[in-house]
């Protein structure tokens, strides 16, 4: 009756980045605007750091959704970039599937905005065609606490693994001696408590 | 042992009111009021919008509970209105369930106060009669969030999914393209960041 | 997949009151005290009213644990009351499952301090046994909330449902037309808001 | 030692709309998007209520603050409208202040976004130059509670008083008798409380 | 510049009950309504306990406000009893100031709803007129936190001092030796928390 | 018209530790008892450690309101200790007074249970006879926040500084100088970070 | 398909305490730290007065991390302790699963530190394993209630049982009359309220 | 009696950034360290950009505390850079003192950690002195809200005015007319989602 253990793997797994648009970025308020940035290109730098083909989507660009953020289009420049043109679902894309079928990985990390629709409609989607889905809790947003739960209860009811994007870089790594610089880096850069002990840390020990 | 994907189709999805009376209301404190009143009538709105054949129902109006809001009378005068003389769950009312039956669908939709009775007592019977149902959890309240994460954990164990009236409209609408105007004044009428971002955008496009 | 749904029935419930005791309710911290002390008394009430055969234990009340509630004491003065000599689950105690056995009843409500020891022991021991558990939430409460959604977590998983009092008496009660004075006197009673929804009927209406 | 009580006056008092723009609004998050609405809102139809000059300023607006809220500007169709090139201290723009002299008003009666700064500003200014200043402090919104609460204690330190909506709708009229109809009409608009009351009451004494 | 410490005089208080009416008590969002019930009548049971003499008063009872919560009727037979024909302000009343008068006392204790209207206009007209004004912050109540804390900076800034209902009546009792039985009866009534405590004490010193 | 900079001085000052009791600290829920006992124990060390003169006073403890905490009565096993036959304002109490009068100090910092009453009360009796008043937060406990926040601005308007324990030692210590190991121990411990900083630290420099 | 009750059982118990490190304990947030002090200082002696075997290990701790926190190391100077040289699962090291089946146990406590990678990981392999696993909720920490929340969905999904520190005391100990000492110094030294509870137990016994 | 309004002027301003170091932000958890170490980066920003000349000053960096914060030292290549040897209050530490005093501003803009003491005890001394003091509230950090609020309450006592770095940077700016691009600049890196209103308008009005 449990859920099999099905970790992240690097070398099988694609990432999807859903409608992080300027505009709907206004309608995110169950995380404060500063940790939400940093969540979201967090995992967008854990996703170059690790390699995995990243997948960009927007939801009708032209319109009050706004454009994606710049930051992201800068980080993946040559990424697939599926602006649809109306489905709410990206899963009812086709170039958005065909895209993540391309990418031969059966694990897709997904985050976007918001929580309920464009990240758990895609996800829904993907575990019913057999894929296994992590989603990334603290790189997508939605209206308040409430909505997000529900939204949690029915993604990990039908089979979602919730992880945030620090559990997914670390499932992902394995172990420190791969590349002890490479990880420490991303943390520093996106953890500012960590930061501070590799400071502390390296102004106590080159004394 | 996951839950399969069952999306809300529009040909396939019936409403169900139960219990937003002007006297339980001074019941629900887990979410504000201004708020809820918005929820509610955002729910009624799509479900207008959506063509969804929808069932209103009281309990005991003419005592203390009060008379259903006018605002969900007036926009539905047309639709079944059950005023049960006892029955606490709704469905344990003949003509409720008749109601529903004659409707043809298979998927209901359900909000109402209080959510750990007059929504979850209906909603459990529906399943067991074979429904998918779907809770709109913002178009529903209770006494205290304590109380409401309890139902939530009973209906969602039961089979029930969980969803707000934005997350549900989505669903239903699929694709922008069908119909921009549309879906875009509801949420205007019911998302003030949404309609500000509707102003800003047409302000700076006309220029 | 799905938990069927298995309504309270009054004719087939027993209520058990475990722990309620002086020294032990210091510990309460989920719940503020005069909420908490309104919901021990208003299942308290509700289990006279509908006549359930309730069991009240003690767990050491001889020691800093202290004595069981004067009220419950007062309420129950024929029940079966196990003042437990060591046993911390309180299902490991042969008289209390003697009584429980006594009642000839298969729905168990349960509610007591603290959550996680005190009632989701014998929760879990009684739906081994095959008892329909279902814990009240409001009348059990422990150190905060963190510890709480751990134990509600646990015991959902094992197949107890989760109620308030005032679930409870909806599901027991089933029709306002079986007595309206009765359950309206409960209500009143215990929930200061509807209290003020018939205090205001009444004025209103009587001139 | 003690600051007098000095009472708003329907004669004496000029309302101050300060930047409420569509991308402005996006930075509010020290109240719920609905709720803030309504209360700019039931603030403008107080002022209108009560016949209060009224006088509307933006910052910026050609740029990303946006526009001023259709609603706003729907309202007051003929109120003095001074878009500020440039100053962030709405009193450091000549015309502004030349509007509020025009009213002959020395009571002022200020709400805006963001609460620290379009309402401090004017706020500490016009007490400087002798005018009783009345915060609304519920038609203010900012980036979070802690940045409200160092903005308030600066300006009641400074001599303002902070006042609701709603307290200042009821110390403007005094006395239900004045007109128990419109009063009663603007709670009944932006309460959903009170209309709920009303609407009970309503029903329950036509029986 | 520091206020004088003015102590509350059991030989020199009225208390004023400002009101406490069955449909404005929906409006009271701010504290739990059990814990609110509570405090409304510790404070009466105060009143009566130290003798004060005790005015009540009710904003438009006849309307949807509703009717005086009968146990406060019942609590105070005899007491003044001003139902006010439209005055918001209690002050503005004549009756109720005249009753105040005829109390003799110089000292007023003021608890009611909503706190930045019913309790902070008569609190700072009564301030203005030379009395030493004591709001009975757990015993009033409103809408919201951020509308109290708006109201309590008026006050405190016009020289209110707030206490709760416990504080009062330890300031008035001075000297447990006066009476222990009277104030720990009123204690245990309304404080779950002493009372286990007394109970837990009588247990354990009677074996 | 703003407050002078009263500094705490080591020499100068006494400690006052008001109704510390086993029953009554039952009643502290404006802080998590781990944390309200660490604080305690932290001001308690403070005293020790700055052999400040400290004076031990308890209400009534042959009653409910129990015994001082032991570890009190340990710390300071020759410090006068005034158990109070019934005065609520341990300022009413001769020997109190007499105690502190005795200490030759113009400096009182204050904590005890609960706040708005064991503290306040004398608290606004000293400053009136011209003492300078510290009340230290966090090692003052009461029934919840509104409680608290309501007496910290009566104690604030009549002229009381307001610090934490730590807040309190770093005042009279003046410089890390004048002894590193002493303060140090102290924050170790009493505050668990502080003490990991300087676990890590004496790690790393000693490698 | 409920999830049957596994008793946590004394014989049959180990507690793995991963990475509690003086520089990883900066990161956690979801939990005070002194509250989290005194949870893992508690597991640990219930451990050692369980006699459970208990296998300490670390990560990285000659870096950032940090040393285990020293009070740890001297409770178990013999356990078997695993630093780890760079395995973020502390699965993934053979020595840490050797000494786990060293110890002969089928049950293993969990806790450490962040919640959702150093217990999650290791939690999931186990369980993989078909060890039975219980995970110390309030021994663990990190960052925030949001990414715990989410960790612990993902554990219970799998088949983990959550239980505090105190539950599992409990679940360990089964009746009160195999050591009533021994337990009370346990929850004496570790939850203030209880020590309270006793401290009035034995002070008003022994009149 | 009312505080005048002391408006920021970029030309009498110098700022103080006190204790900013990698140990003692461990300490911080009044604010989330993401939104904390952007609102001190932040007021760094905004001081450069108003070419303010800005003090640096640590606290016994050697040891636990830690060293400066790097991005600071970066930031302030030239500044003032007072490490003091021992004393707590950087007023205590004569080169602080001249530092301030050779800048010849009489405006004091204070941040740091831990505010109620690192920023209380310098604000207080330099109020003594007949400096006007900001508090830049949200880039100052303590423990706990409970810690803070009684440090503002203590500086606002005594004169300081708090304001956050958004308000202190509107106020040191007046008029966006000197320089729109670099104020937007300075709020498009800092606040997420004023950044987002811009990319929105840039998009919209280049189409």
């Amino acid at each position: 009756m449990n859920k099999p253990y099905v970790r992240l793997d690097r070398d099988n797994a694609a990432v999807l980045l859903v409608d992080h648009q300027a505009g709907l970025l206004s309608l995110v308020r169950d995380i404060e605007p500063d940790k939400f940035k940093n969540n979201v290109l967090a995992l967008a730098d854990a996703a170059r750091y690790f390699n995995l083909p990243t997948i960009l989507t927007t939801s009708f660009e032209t319109g009050p959704n706004g454009p994606l953020v710049p930051e992201l289009k800068a980080l993946f420049p040559d990424a697939p970039y599926i602006a649809r043109p109306g489905q709410i679902n990206a899963w009812d894309n086709e170039d958005f599937v065909k895209a993540i079928k391309a990418t031969g990985k059966k694990q897709l990390i997904i985050a976007g905005v918001v929580t309920e629709v464009c990240v758990a409609f895609p996800a829904l989607s993907a575990i019913e065609e057999g894929y296994e889905v992590f989603v990334i809790t603290d790189a997508s947003g939605t209206f308040n606490a409430m909505t997000r739960d529900a939204a949690w209860e029915r993604m990990t009811a039908a089979g979602a693994q919730l992880l945030t994007w620090f559990g997914a870089a670390c499932e992902l790594h394995r172990d420190w001696r791969r590349d002890i610089e490479g990880l420490g880096a991303l943390f520093s850069n996106h953890i500012p408590d960590y930061r501070n002990l590799m400071t502390a840390y390296d102004t106590h020990t080159t004394k």
